[in-house]
This record gives structure tokens, sequence and C-alpha cells, in this order.
């Protein structure tokens, strides 16, 4: 089993309801950008990324210089720990695998921060008690994965102050954030801390996985100035670039996606009740939820791929977790898990 | 002044001389697949790049096991140092600036070899005596960039017994191969050597700089893991993929190139010499010349950028190197220059 969804090369699927993309699909401007962009592959990508950084300042309301672009969210976790070279870090489970993925590759000590189910796996205040002198990052998602929860905000400002006091840097995972909107973000709070890293990403709400483009925020410039040492020179493509100035000026498509969304997962969350099932609460475009039964193998068999998240650290067999798709599409999973 | 060439985005430039890329342009054939990725954009990219493998395999002639991708030949040279972490390593100058640059990144201390002009910047054998057991990774290019000229291959063989014997892994650099001919490659010597590792890419040749595609051939089994545990998960786009499938099937394009190219570097060189330049024997697809004249800042005032060499460690000011281009392209240059 593939330690993350989507792997339709290795499978017959039909319908992919492992990777959580955005169910409108790729905007036809963004496509337009990306053809546009063959025609520019045979020039250097612009290394300094003028025209992205600008486009991007302009979405976020954030200074192009605080700015910095990897290729996907995936570099930029390498390269923040390989920048920052801690000895120690948290992570709370379960939650994405690239942040251990990334620890890992610096021979970082990892701390996991079980979540539990009673408190439908939301990070606590008491993970302060090992927030310790000793550790370097921490890592959270806002919202997380595979729940889709958010981070209380009221919690992450004193986690934040007690992060700063025993200088602890912050990696918050916001690729998710378009699906339930920015008033939910700690963009608002980047500029008062210098040791928070907020990672965002085009991939999710353009659903443009194959491209490869994503983007943090960071206040402090000696430390934006160590992670960019540690991106290969060019790692943006052309087509990154294209796409992500067009991306950019979608803020109608993200309000269409958000109003979409909220609908069809409160319909799945409905119908999937109906079943009997227990879901856990997610402001995003996925569910997790929890079976008796082998959903993996039995969706699979009718080429319905969903993500089997048992070896997600800190989760267990039983619990898998949806896309929130299109209505036809859900309404057909629905149908196809009751006649299991 | 930019440490690597083609700026376009800060210069008015009409002809580019400055990067050195395939004058035949982007094959309609890799275009056509570029388009086609942008339907696939939606999907994450193969972890495995199952497909990519077969066709690289099959154009080298080397087993898939023995390949590792990356986002351009930049990502690779940055994972190698990251894999190998060397106290230690030796770069001979000049050569391009990313050995330099990976090496830093890991804090890295350089030995740089001096070549001469007077042997026409090539290596030679008495490079022996500063690869003493301290030095953890040799960087070498074959052929050399910015001068063009080949590693000569018997000293090579003895240069890569000695290294094996110092415990001293040896990078090359085969980044312009196709310009000058596999039979001048190492990977004939591959399988013969676990501390060899040879990088390459289809950005030159394919003139496809803006799509991001590298690849690495190196048969030591503990090695490849160490240095694939560097890359960021789903490095390889959608783009990268689907061309370099394409690309690993234009054995036709490779030679109807290296033809060309051979007679309008003749061409250029028989041009230079006759305005009374000097120029150093290439093989590439460019040639570095001297001049008392500042070509740079001449020439770019007539809207041709050409790559000054002074920032290359181990030039100085009056070095400039061009790429070989179309013969009207080329005319043009030879005729604005005597003109200046």
């Amino acid at each position: 089993m593939s330690i993350h969804g989507g792997d339709v090369y290795r499978n017959h699927v039909d319908i992919d309801f492992s990777i959580n993309v955005n169910p409108l699909g790729t905007p036809q401007c963004v496509k337009e950008a990306l053809h546009r962009a063959v025609e520019m592959c045979g020039k250097y990508p612009d290394m300094e990324a003028e025209r992205l950084g600008k486009a991007v300042s302009t979405f976020l309301g954030v200074p192009k210089e605080y700015l910095l672009f990897g290729n996907g969210a995936s570099e930029l976790f390498m390269a923040i720990v390989r920048g920052l070279n801690p000895k120690k870090v948290v992570i709370p489970v379960p939650s994405f695998y690239g942040y251990e993925y990334a620890a890992k590759s610096v021979d970082s000590e990892i701390i996991y921060y079980e979540t539990t189910q009673e408190n439908n796996f939301c990070v606590k205040e008491d993970m302060n008690r090992i927030l310790t002198e000793d550790v370097d990052i921490l890592f959270l998602a806002n919202p997380g994965n595979p729940i889709g929860n958010l981070l209380d905000i009221e919690m992450m400002k004193k986690l934040l102050l007690h992060c700063r006091d025993k200088g602890i840097y912050v990696v918050v995972d916001e690729c998710f954030i378009e699906f339930c909107g920015n008033q939910f973000s700690l963009l608002s709070e980047f500029r008062k801390y210098e040791h928070l890293i907020i990672v965002r990403t085009f991939t999710k709400i353009f659903t443009i996985p194959g491209v490869r483009i994503g983007y943090l925020v960071c206040k402090n410039k000696m430390v934006q100035t160590k992670i960019a040492r540690q991106l290969p020179e060019w790692n943006l493509s052309c087509f990154a670039q294209e796409a992500g100035c067009i991306c950019a000026k979608q803020a109608e498509f993200i309000l269409k996606t958000k109003n979409f969304i909220e609908k069809e997962r409160q319909y799945m969350e409905k119908g999937l009740m109906q079943i009997g099932l227990r879901t856990f609460p997610s402001v995003s475009n996925f569910i997790t939820l929890y079976s008796d039964k082998p959903l993996y193998e039995k969706l699979l068999k009718r080429g319905i791929l969903i993500r089997d998240c048992s070896n997600f650290r800190g989760l267990e067999k039983g619990f898998y977790r949806i896309a929130v798709k299109n209505r036809n599409e859900n309404k057909m999973l629905l149908m196809t898990i009751e006649s299991l």
C-alpha cells in the first residue's frame, strides 16, 4: 500500500477519491497558461521569479520579499529542515507524511504528539508540555490532513508565544486553507512572529499536482536566506511560473469552490451518517471516516480508489479518507458503500 | 552581472548567445508531449516515474534500477552532496558554478584545481596530487563548460582507479555529451566503478530548460538510495515525465544536431580566428574566446547577449562564451563583432 493517495498508475481506477484536489478541476485559464508555457520552455525560467512574486504578493497582500517559491510544498518542507537543521522536531499525528519524510532526511529526532479520537484529532493546548527548549521545529497543519480540522486561533496565539519563548520555529502547512477561507489562516499573524513559517500551494485548490508549485511566507530574512540556500537553482519550471501568475488572480474561483465544497461536504457527511459511519468534523475538501468493513479493497474492486488511512501514524485499520467531489460522484460513492 | 547566462528577463535581448542550448530548438514532438501533459496536470505525477524510467533505460542501454531522475541536473547535484555529505570536494576551474553552489550548501570545503590556458583548460593527470584520502567527491564535466573540452578517456581511467583507491566519489557532468557523441561518454565505464556517478539532462540537447529534467546513472545501490532520500517527493512534474519519454526516442534528432553543430562550430571558429580572436578547442555547442574589447557591453547595446566569463572562477576579464547557433545568427554575430 502506498504511503500517499492517488496511485492511479498501478491500480485500475475509474473514480479517484484518494486524492484531495478541487472537484471543480483545473480552471480553463490555468490550462491556457500551461499551454502558453510550452512556448517558453526553450528559455531558462526566471531564477528570481519576478512576475510570479508580484502576482502572489498581490494575491496574499504580503510583500514580495517575504515570499519564497518551491517545486511544490514538498520541496519547501525539505529546504526548511535543511536550512534550519533541527535536532528535534515535533509533529502531531495523524498528519501528512511529508513532515516526517523531510525531518528524517536530516536525521532529526521526531517527537509525535498524539491527538485523540475523543478530541476529534484536534491539537490541544497540552501540546505545550512537549514543546521544550530542545525542540527546534514544530510542524502543524491548518487545516489538518487527513482530518480536515482547523487549528483553534486563540490556542495558536498562545502556542506561538510559547514557541517563541522556547526558540522553536513553527511551520504551518496551509495547503488546504482556500477550501475553508482565508479568515482561518495564520497569515494575519505572520508579521508578528519571526519564528513563524507558513507553507502554501496552488496544487490543491487549482488541481495542478502535476505542475509542482508551492510557496512560503516568512518575515524573518535570515531564516528565509537559509532556506533559499537549500533550493536548487532554477527549481521553478516555466509551467509553475506561468500557471502561478494566473492562479494568483482567481479569487472568484476560490470563493466558488469554497461554497461548492461546503455544500457537498455537508451532503456527504449526512449521507455517511445515514449509512451509519462515523465521520470527523472537517472544514476542508475531504472527510475521514471509520468503518469496520474493508472499504478500501471492496471499493477498489468496483474501480473506486479511496485513501486507506491505516498507515497514517496515529490512526489504525478502519480509518479512511475520501475526497469531496461533485454531486454525481459523491452520490455514487454513498450508494456503493451502502451496497457493500 | 548574473552568475549564469540567459538572464533575458532583466536585459533587452534580441539574440541570446549566452545560453547554450540546441540551436535547432525544441523538437515539435517534444512540444506536443508538453501540450498533452497539460491534460495530465490534475493527477499527481508518478512518484516511481515508471514510464520515464523504461524509456530512458532503453535510450541509454542502462537498466532502470541504475537511474535516478531530478528536477533538472541542478537538483541532482544538490541531492548528491546531501546524500554523500562530503567534508571536502575537488572542483576543476573554470567550470559550471552549480558544483560550487551545491558543495557550499552542505558547508563542504572546496579545493579548486586550476587548469591552465596553456593546456587549453584541460584537466591533466597531475590532478592526482590533490586527490588525497581526505577528499570525498571530485566533480568533473565531460565535455566541460565554459570551454567545451572533453576529458581524455585514458587519463580518466587512471583517475577513476586512483579515486577508487582513495575512497573518492567521482561525479561526471555529461549535460552536453549529446552534442559531441556518446562514444566520448563515461557511460561505457559506469558498470566497472561503484564510486562513479554520471549526471545528464535533456535540457541542453532538446532546448527545454524551462521543463526541468535531469537524470543520473550510478551502479552503487547504497549511494543511489542515499541520494534518492534527499529528493523531495513528487520532484518530477508531469511535464518532465511526458517530455522525457519522448526525448528518449529522438536518436535521429541527436545525430542531426551533432552534425549541424560540428559544421557551425567550425564556421564560427574559423570566423573568429579571421577576426583575430583567440578561441579554445571545443567539441560542444559553445565556444570560449578571448578579447581585449568589452565585448559583453558592446554587444548588449546591439541587442546581443553573450556570456561574460569574468566571474567564472579560474577565468578573468576578457573571456567570453558564445553559443553556436544557426548560420544566419552566427554570421550576424561575427559581423557585429568585426564592426565593433
